[in-house]
């Protein structure tokens, strides 16, 4: 069973103050369903992904209040946690009901609220996605990605330089975002300027709080963009358990396991989405996909150019990325995803990779503990 | 592609104050894979139900932190929650990856540890599976029970015997279940000289606060007991937007997808385990799914006697239910499906139901906003 996708929506990622959960998923619904002709009954499921509305705001059993914005239709709505890519996890239940046999069109949802919480409130809610001993020891995620960007800089004689690289490029893509959190363009020195959030990583090496619901319809029904696999990896929680810090398996993994179930390799890739939730983050991800050689990415990235930011293949983040784009945890994975869907039906606007025909995707739960890579094909 | 149960593993619920949540799954896992021969990489998948880690516990992520109890095997695992439904949401799940193709065995897993916390921290966490505004308001779930059960009385012309008569056969069937929390029988006198929670329950009309683990071992290949349907709907989760506080719409969606999916008539079912979080709830779950008519469900169960416990067809929660095996919420779901199993395996020891080739498992989340019902056949 072939699964395809219909379209996609987004809400502006940001700091929406005047928007509750609820709101943000009417709005995701509401156009999907306008803009395709649709009613709540024409789906057969509607698959969410949150990470925080329990943690943060006592607020569980999502499926039910998703069926109320939903008018009642009395839908299957499951909801998914896998903290980071609780979005992409959100997806694979769906792409497996699909290929299930039991339905034609369901909707994947992507949301998340953090803005309505202090950032204190924020850190700690994240922080129950490391394992237990590092979290009473006080490790942030922060703190967890500055112990890998430690070793990557000593390690390969690299400089923050390296890093600032991605914050920039993904700032550029950004830019040419409109449902951005952050629009404008920043250089080198901007982020080598900024404050320390945890040494190495400055404040722009960051991805932001933010709010956003991202939305898929999928369908069994031929459209121009195929999902052509989506793969689930593990790898251990704790940081201090990790053979090397610098290889993050889950990821390498799931790569494998979606590359192979695609028939694709990753030199056929066009574009990517992948979680740069810290600018490190971007770079070892890069190389645990087999985009770069171990200890590569901070030269290969050096490379890219605004002035010509089609020339470093694969693309990587024309969304803005979860730096620049914004990073509500929950909705992130949904809108890489969706990225991927609007390049590949040349709907991108200003940032459109033109002739791109192979995007992957992937979504990182916490410090690597969980990895989802999708594979979208023109 | 039709699936099949291998094993199912059940530790002892209750007030399990010397384990952990990860005691709880190292057990669950370690039997069922030595019990078959297997070993995690054996395994496809895991997926997991588990509604309240985040917010008792700043636990999330529960996927990476299974993955290191499976020696770091790196496999997907995939968390759901869908509150008191968690369990057999994860069961939903793991259902369609196998049916996707994508594997020959999973583990299903619920798991829930409450204990550690003050019943108000726990009254508190599961309020969060209510309508914001019903939360706020101070309702809590023995209250939204209570409000049905109110109505139910009045309307039906039933008394508070009628309700206690549920409790009896429950704890009578629990006595039967070496691993059931309260193996007691009690008597209505028990049930009516115990103290009010909400009126008109009485402490023994309302399931307890557990601690538990219960996995499930689901296969491609051929066993003696065939997963027949697994189906998920939505309710309203507000009570106030219910057109009929005694009809939970959910239940009944759920039983219709799952009868028309398996093929089989309500009146086919030799055995039922329902989702008796209270002793109202047992009742109207009957009338929901269909076992006895509108109103109907008071008398029907007033004619259960325990001399002859097995003459009142469909039998209900020979495990003892919610009510007195004991509610892990997590855990619950998963738990129903596997005493079908044990029933249809013919390994159900005392409580043995002999001749039994259907039966229906039903998991509510919270007031009725979602229900999972499941049916299995020898």
């Amino acid at each position: 069973m072939k699964i395809y996708i219909k379209d996609y929506y987004q809400t502006k990622f940001g700091e929406l103050w005047d928007k509750s959960l609820t709101d943000l998923i009417f709005e995701t619904v509401s156009v999907l369903l306008k803009n395709n002709n649709l009613s709540a009954c024409d789906l057969s499921a509607v698959f969410v992904g949150n990470m925080l509305s329990g943690v943060l705001d006592d607020n569980l059993l999502l499926s039910a209040k998703i069926n109320e914005i939903l008018s009642n239709a009395g839908l299957p709505v499951i909801r998914s946690e896998a903290a980071c890519a609780s979005g992409a996890v959100a997806f694979f239940n769906a792409v497996n009901f699909l290929k299930s046999g039991q339905g034609k069109t369901v909707l994947v949802l992507g949301v998340e609220k953090m803005t309505d919480f202090s950032s204190e409130e924020v850190t700690t809610a994240l922080a129950s996605a490391l394992s237990g001993p590092e979290q009473l020891a006080g490790l942030t995620f922060p703190g967890a990605y500055a112990l890998m960007a430690k070793v990557y800089l000593e390690k390969y004689g690299y400089t923050q330089e390296h890093l600032a690289n991605v914050a920039v490029a993904n700032h550029f893509w950004g830019s040419l975002n409109p449902k951005a959190q952050f629009r404008q363009k920043i250089s080198v020195s901007d982020v080598l300027n900024s404050a320390y959030v945890a040494d190495p990583l400055k404040i722009y090496d960051c991805s932001p709080i933010s709010d956003g619901c991202a939305g898929l319809l999928l369908t069994t029904e031929k459209t121009a963009v195929e999902v052509s696999a989506c793969s689930v990896a593990t790898d251990t929680l704790s940081l201090s358990e990790r053979k090397d810090l610098l290889v993050l398996d889950s990821v390498a993994r799931s790569a494998e396991l979606a590359l192979t179930s695609a028939g694709v390799s990753i030199q056929e890739i066009d574009l990517l989405e992948v979680h740069d939730c810290f600018t490190i983050a971007q770079l070892l991800v890069l190389e645990s996909l087999g985009v770069c050689g171990k200890g590569e990415a901070g030269d290969w990235f050096a490379d890219f150019d605004q002035n010509k930011p089609f020339a470093l293949r694969p693309v990587v983040n024309t969304s803005g990325g979860l730096k620049s784009c914004g990073h509500p945890v929950g909705a992130t994975g949904v809108k890489q995803i969706g990225e991927l869907f609007l390049q590949l039906s040349n709907k991108a606007g200003a940032r459109q990779v033109s002739g791109a025909k192979v995007g992957l995707a992937q979504n990182t739960a916490g410090s690597g503990g969980l990895s989802v890579v999708s594979i979208l094909t023109r």
